[in-house]
């Protein structure tokens, strides 16, 4: 089940040209999904040092897992058990997982890819498996996650030394297509009572990624993503992508851009039309002492820190800014203290959601334009 | 400050014999301690893994930092800025912090004891340090716990490949009781309105515990701990020490039992007259996935929990138990994942806090041999 909503759009207002932001109410089998929204990663079935019952505190709507990491640990026979991974993780709200494509692609040397599928060692016990566009339907099926991600082949940006050319692109993006349409079909011979999404590819090629986008619009998928991006490409090569596709996806489904990334990109985003963001950035910076707040980001290993009394962010409203100081998340930081990363991450998850809730409230009083405007001079400013 | 209150002893009753057990309440500067009691352990400003709110749930009332660390890290400047320990840290009810004395004890042959006190190498950055029972109480002073414990030498069990000897214990145990007097004379200089604890030391030998025990009770101090225990002794030491000392000193007065210990262990020490605990084996444990219950200790990382369904403890009220199963936090540990000590810490110190409630009504209710009797019988029963 998906049904998509547009509750309001951004449209051109005197000096202002609009842009191609929509607010949307999303409804899946697990619940509903306010959009613009960021989905924080739950790779292993757990948002790495986050409790679920702070992502509900912090106003997480759906969060993501990886079907390529729950494949190995737990495995299948445990997630059968538990009726998917909801129960499993105590995560009752909805979930997207994705394919294992983006997660096999990523082991390099370690695969080998077919029109079948991909062949590969398992990191975990050596042994040698096979993804295919229907075992990634069959898992994902068993996870019953609210937003299944179709299997697909990740174009890299550069490979063999070389950036891909646009004949390699091409190779991968029809690829991909083809895997789309077995995960369609597959996904329909399962009875999965979720929602398909289709991945545009093409590389940084624009004519490939509309091509991309009109065969995958033809298969009449509830909704799509833009994957192959965030693959080491240059920041402006994503924008220009990020530019291009979105809003030529159907207005009327939900658009997920895949991977991305900075508060920056995600307004950015918002204002090209997507719906859905997902990134591990605000965790895994976290655990690095990286903190997002609205005057800029902040250094927390940085010894100016080691006594300074304030909160992270003295506007922010999460419980670790309502708690705690800079110098004791300092210091946690520096003895290496696990509720360092465990305070850390809430403040970043939540500045993160909050970022989007603006974003939302923005475009429902209709003055997205202005907000975005004081949004990039706030974080110019500097901490 | 310090008021302590003997609410109810545990009498003998027809065939039961009674024992030493006390229920009790203590009031100190940052409020009121139910006793018997066990305290968390914080060393580094944090006990690892765990949020303060998470404390307050579980019914901690009282927790431990420790002076060794806290004066390397964060140090003394920063201390001093937040006003002490509490405010630093985020925990605004009493604290309890050691004297150091166990921490340079355990730095073996980095550290060199005299008269004055211990010269080290910070072990944080080589630095030549020099702690004192002056120092010790200068240190606690600025962090403002509200039981402060004496500076002391920690007599081993064994050193240099021998059972520490009666004279080597009593030239220890000596040394401990100048260095108790140093501290009373420093902590009344420093105006310190907190109360100061000292420790009963004299290792294995009853006669010196006896004779340590009579000179800090002559020096009227607020509390007394008894310590040298868990310092790699047989069980059958720590509890001959443990039958020995408690009871013998004043009853009007705390008992703290330090770094001791199992779940049988603390039920044990109650019954021998101790009021407090404090022990790092439920956060250590829990790391290690060495979890208690009603029923016995559980070996998360056996494969027999990796399709369990069950919590940890079924009869468990906890945030762990009431959300997560023993599947869950099997797959959690076995990948590693920060959130899997995190929910086993609540657990493990849940239990211990739970287990402490239990025996605080059964004393209440005036049936302690009775609880005893069932606690020993449930948790040989097994998971």
């Amino acid at each position: 089940m998906l049904n998509f909503e547009r509750l309001h759009t951004d449209p051109a207002q005197g000096s202002y040209l609009g842009s191609h932001a929509r607010r949307g109410r999303l409804r899946l089998n697990h619940g509903e999904v306010q959009t613009p929204i960021f989905m924080p990663v739950g790779t292993y079935g757990t948002v790495k040092g986050v409790m679920p019952r702070s992502l509900h505190e912090m106003g997480a709507q759906i969060i993501l897992g990886n079907t390529f990491h729950l494949w190995l640990r737990p495995g299948l026979d445990v997630l059968r058990q538990f009726g998917g991974l909801h129960r499993f993780e105590g995560w009752h709200k909805p979930i997207l997982t994705d394919s294992g494509g983006f997660q096999v692609w990523s082991l390099g040397a370690m695969r080998k890819i077919s029109e079948q599928g991909v062949t590969f060692a398992s990191p975990v016990n050596g042994d040698k498996l096979l993804l295919t566009p229907e075992v990634s339907m069959q898992i994902q099926t068993v996870l019953n996650s609210d937003i299944v991600m179709q299997f697909d082949e990740c174009t890299p940006y550069e490979s063999a030394g070389h950036i891909t050319t646009e004949d390699e692109a091409r190779v991968s993006m029809t690829l991909s297509l083809r895997w789309a349409e077995r995960c369609r079909m597959e996904f329909a011979r399962l009875g999965n009572p979720n929602a398909l999404f289709g991945i545009v590819q093409g590389g940084m090629y624009e004519n490939l990624r509309q091509e991309s986008l009109e065969q995958l619009v033809a298969m009449d998928l509830p909704g799509y993503a833009i994957g192959g991006v965030s693959v080491g490409e240059p920041k402006e090569e994503m924008q220009r992508i990020m530019a291009h596709t979105p809003h030529r996806l159907p207005a009327h489904k939900p658009r997920y851009l895949m991977g991305v990334g900075t508060p920056e990109d995600l307004v950015e985003g918002v204002a090209a039309g997507v719906d859905l963001f997902d990134c591990v950035m605000p965790t895994r910076n976290a655990r690095n002492g990286h903190l997002f707040t609205r005057f800029g980001d902040l250094r927390l290993r940085n010894t100016r820190y080691k006594t300074d009394e304030a909160p992270i962010d003295p506007s922010c409203t999460c419980h670790t800014c309502a708690h705690f100081s800079r110098a004791y998340l300092h210091h946690l930081d520096r003895c290496g203290e696990m509720l360092g990363p465990m305070l850390t991450s809430i403040h970043n998850l939540h500045y993160y959601l909050a970022l989007m809730q603006d974003v939302r409230d923005a475009l429902d009083a209709g003055r997205f334009g202005a907000f975005v405007q004081q949004f990039k001079a706030d974080r110019a400013r500097g901490v």
